[in-house]
């Protein structure tokens, strides 16, 4: 069965460069796959006969005339780049032709759009960003959400929990992943008032056995790989995601700064040049590239703005998979099941992706 | 002028063993402090006397024969252990026996015997605790609050921008530290209402010159040190503040293994090991050890529990600063100028502190 995925060529810091020979490269490596190639179509045709790849049966263009940037205001991106090369990525999942989108443009310009066009999925109140964390236990945590939502009732973070469940149970095979609740401490009296009503909802789900919940975790055990999922808010969830990137271009700077203060520590670094990129591979994985916008009437992967071609396949690949898994008929059928019958009036929070 | 400091000599993982080398040290390098070491007095003595300082003029023990353990309940801490070293160390405080307390034991047992022995400062709603980061310009970002509030309405984060820049203001010598505020975005339009409407506050004092607000910051900030201060509510700071840790020993771990791996990369390690050094020390520096409990009547300092000796007594030395900066009456003073005249009360939120 073939799976078609539209890709914002446009979007991410390098835009056609990396989106193309990544394109290129997937289509070599998955058979099923065929790609629409979204944005200015003479650069696309370009870059697609660089690489002598203009006429691949599986490859197409489609043409968009404008191109959302990485400092547009979401109205900009929303109301007046109505041909923007990410606008009719999304377009062709809403209109079924393709199952999945992936761009590495703005996260919020990506989330308002894709709520614009795509709309929220029945039984869910707000959509969620779900991105993936390396562990020590070398495995993937998900964490969300990630700045989608900055003000969280209790059902908000309940209806992330059912979909990450999905998500992780789609991508990673595992029956039942484990669902932790980000808080300050990992005994039932810690925590503010939405974290612990928010616990009480995942632990009926638990005990009649539709979710696995774990309980409370802490910011460490991110990192220690302690649950599958890690549910927090969006402004929680956001804070923390930059702390983290942080501190990573930091260590990166103070390694690089460190091993090249003189000719000894230099030679150590070439010796052990091997273990240094491993260091580098494990702690920023580029098979983790790619955050899923969840909760929305068709699939959307967002890919880091900076990802290079290597990193960019692999988002290619993490929608691919998410459609081939079927993600969104799971999705439906979990909300559909765990979900009052009486929805929660949705709130206009399109200004509130900050990603 | 002789600035006296109660040493709570129990506390902490290793207990004497760390605390009582890090005061002998102490007091040879800093001859105007005097240390009161508080706790099993057979215990301290013999310690004491392993290391010929038994007799020491300025090293005075003080016997407390109960002690505060790393799992205590705070209920345990605060109502049966009312002879602990930890109770006693802060009572010397309180009754203006020493102007400073350090201990390395359990922050949130801290923080509420704290609390209930010295009480809270008047014009502060809630004390919090305030922590020192690294950052890339090879500074301090202090960073508060990391636990004590895990609910926090816009006048306790105005508060606690108060007392971080009066800290920061006596411990770096800087007239008027830039304030930070911790959100999803820098924009006006980003965050919560809670973020929203402290911006507002901090603005108002910022244009009265009264405070220097740099404005919105985000989760790197705190890396690159864009200010001198980072506020944010104590869900928020603690979670953020694990999961930097929890990252720290993961990259600490996987530098390990790596560099294990075979004979060449450990060959490698072998001679850039003083960068590695020089690499552990920049991350996580010894002279930062030391967290401050602010807004109280009385100055307590926090240290690491797994602090050991040289790193202990970077914890007196920054209660030793304090003291002699006269940080309390410096925040006693700000706040009356700036806090309004009609006191909120107090919420009963012993059982939330947190780290």
């Amino acid at each position: 069965m073939t799976i078609k995925i539209s890709i914002d060529c446009m979007g991410g810091d390098h835009g056609p460069s990396v989106t193309i020979p990544a394109a290129i490269s997937f289509v070599k490596h998955e058979p099923e796959a065929e790609l629409i190639l979204v944005g200015l179509e003479d650069v696309i045709r370009a870059e697609l006969k660089k690489h002598k790849a203009d006429t691949h049966p599986r490859l197409s263009v489609l043409h968009a005339s404008e191109q959302v940037t990485m400092d547009d205001p979401l109205e900009v991106a929303l109301r007046r780049k109505k041909d923007s090369s990410m606008r009719v990525a999304i377009e062709q999942v809403k209109s079924g032709v393709a199952q999945a989108s992936v761009s590495a443009g703005n996260t919020a310009a990506l989330m308002a759009v894709s709520r614009y066009v795509l709309k929220t999925m029945s039984g869910v109140d707000r959509p969620a960003i779900c991105s993936i964390l390396p562990n020590q236990k070398n495995g993937p945590t998900y964490m969300l959400d990630l700045g989608a939502n900055v003000d969280c009732e209790p059902h908000h973070l309940h209806q992330f929990a059912i979909m990450g469940s999905v998500l992780v149970s789609a991508m990673e095979g595992i029956a039942r992943p484990t669902i932790g609740l980000l808080n300050v401490g990992t005994e039932d009296i810690k925590g503010n008032e939405v974290v612990k009503l928010t616990s009480k909802l995942l632990q009926a789900d638990h005990e009649r056995g539709a979710l696995n919940f774990y309980g409370n975790v802490e910011g460490n055990d991110i990192f220690k790989g302690t649950t599958d999922i890690v549910v927090c808010d969006g402004f929680v969830g956001n804070v923390t995601l930059k702390a983290i990137e942080g501190l990573a271009r930091f260590m990166k700077d103070v390694l690089t700064s460190e091993f090249k203060r003189n000719p000894i520590t230099m030679l150590g670094a070439l010796i052990a040049r091997g273990a240094l990129k491993a260091i580098g591979n494990r702690l920023n994985p580029s098979r983790y590239n790619g955050a899923s916008l969840l909760g929305l009437r068709g699939l959307v992967f967002k890919s880091h703005g900076s990802a290079d071609a290597y990193s960019f396949e692999w988002a290619l690949r993490r929608a691919f998979d998410a459609a081939k898994n079927d993600v969104q008929a799971h999705l439906a059928s979990l909300i559909a099941e765990l979900m009052p019958r009486t929805p929660v009036p949705d709130e206009p929070t399109s200004t509130s992706s900050t990603i």
